[in-house]
């Protein structure tokens, strides 16, 4: 019974592989940088993309595919904020988000219109880090509420991550959450993370990360062109 | 392809019912309460068994079985608070404990000495929702900084659970977090639930949660002499 599940399993992951393989190869064609925004859920990512919006609208062509296993809510609230191109996908009870899924959502994405495409996942610290999307990379975003060992009770997620976001640190000093035990779990997982700490109530630290995401599609932009 | 994986989870899910099933049998002719405990990574339920743990261990006959999906710090953080009956699960990527898994632990549990059993389940708000453990009820536990949409956007959890407890209480008025909007989602999604506000930091709300349990430890005491 387990052999049968994990063949099938191995045929799910390859057939995503094959799909993921090729959403890359047309983002890459166009220049496009991709993020694949995994978490918790709470842990702010839709407010993220919410503030990321206001501040980087005007300055680059972004898309957004919003994943939830029920609901509009996320997709809703990127478009309030002023998301031009803005595309859901309701996994149905599903528990991450697959490469057959995005590229669905893709076909009604006209990527000539797009510089920066921000894929938010479903919020959920295992399963998502299976699931190769086409991405150029992971960004994990965890916040100070949620505990400081989380990079050691889900590394998986952390390890496949290029970036980590610690969010909400406006309410660090409410709880225990240590912020630098935090990024030596994370650090000693994976020592390359690009990180960042943010608070979108407060604006603390976001203009880095506006500032990085700018910079990811500028050097994109240097290479094509070389 | 999707056929072959939904026969196969169908399998899986039917082997998992059947095990559970002899679970719940063991633990109902023993006259053992049972709960299973999930909820998002970083919702506090390790630290709201913690508490439960100081204020109980002498009144009740209190095991836990601890799942983590790597590391055994949650099982730790409950033999240090003063568990005497605690049994680590770590599922190995795995994004939910199911009904083999706790069979396993059972086996080294002598359940004459128990009264009531905390299955810690993983943090994760989709998967464990599926996978019956042969408990006598699900709690769910959300945090007030997880965001108050959280029972639309996860609705089979909430759906089937028994019980809600919205922690982190004394972090209300920090964020967003509209606790009676919180309360009348997941009443629309599951108007039966038990409601419980706690905050593990100030104490705030425990109280009700002990006398919950002692009462449903001794319910089930009364209904078995009868």
């Amino acid at each position: 019974m387990i052999e049968e599940r994990i063949t099938v399993e191995r045929k799910v992951l390859s057939e995503n592989d094959r799909l993921a393989a090729e959403i890359r190869r047309r983002l890459t064609e166009r220049g496009i940088v991709s993020l694949n925004l995994v978490s918790s859920p709470g842990s702010g990512k839709t407010s993220l993309l919410e503030k990321t919006l206001g501040a980087l609208n005007s300055k680059l062509k972004i898309a957004l595919i919003a994943g939830d296993v029920q609901t509009e809510n996320d997709a809703d609230r990127l478009l309030q904020a002023g998301g031009k191109i803005v595309r859901p996908i309701i996994t149905g009870g599903a528990c991450h988000l697959d490469a057959r899924m995005v590229t669905k959502a893709l076909e009604q994405i006209d990527l000539e219109e797009v510089e920066i495409l921000f894929i938010e996942n479903v919020g959920n610290l295992v399963c998502p880090s299976s699931y190769d999307l086409g991405e150029d990379m992971k960004v994990v975003t965890m916040s100070t509420t949620e505990g400081d060992d989380k990079p050691l009770k889900y590394p998986a997620m952390f390890r496949r991550s290029s970036a980590l976001i610690i969010n909400k640190t406006d309410l660090l000093g409410h709880s225990d959450f240590d912020l630098e035990r935090a990024k030596e779990n994370a650090r000693s997982i994976n020592p390359d993370l690009e990180l960042f700490e943010t608070s979108c109530r407060t604006g603390e630290g976001l203009e880095t990360w506006y500032e990085w995401l700018i910079r990811l599609v500028r050097d994109r932009k240097a290479r094509d062109a070389e």
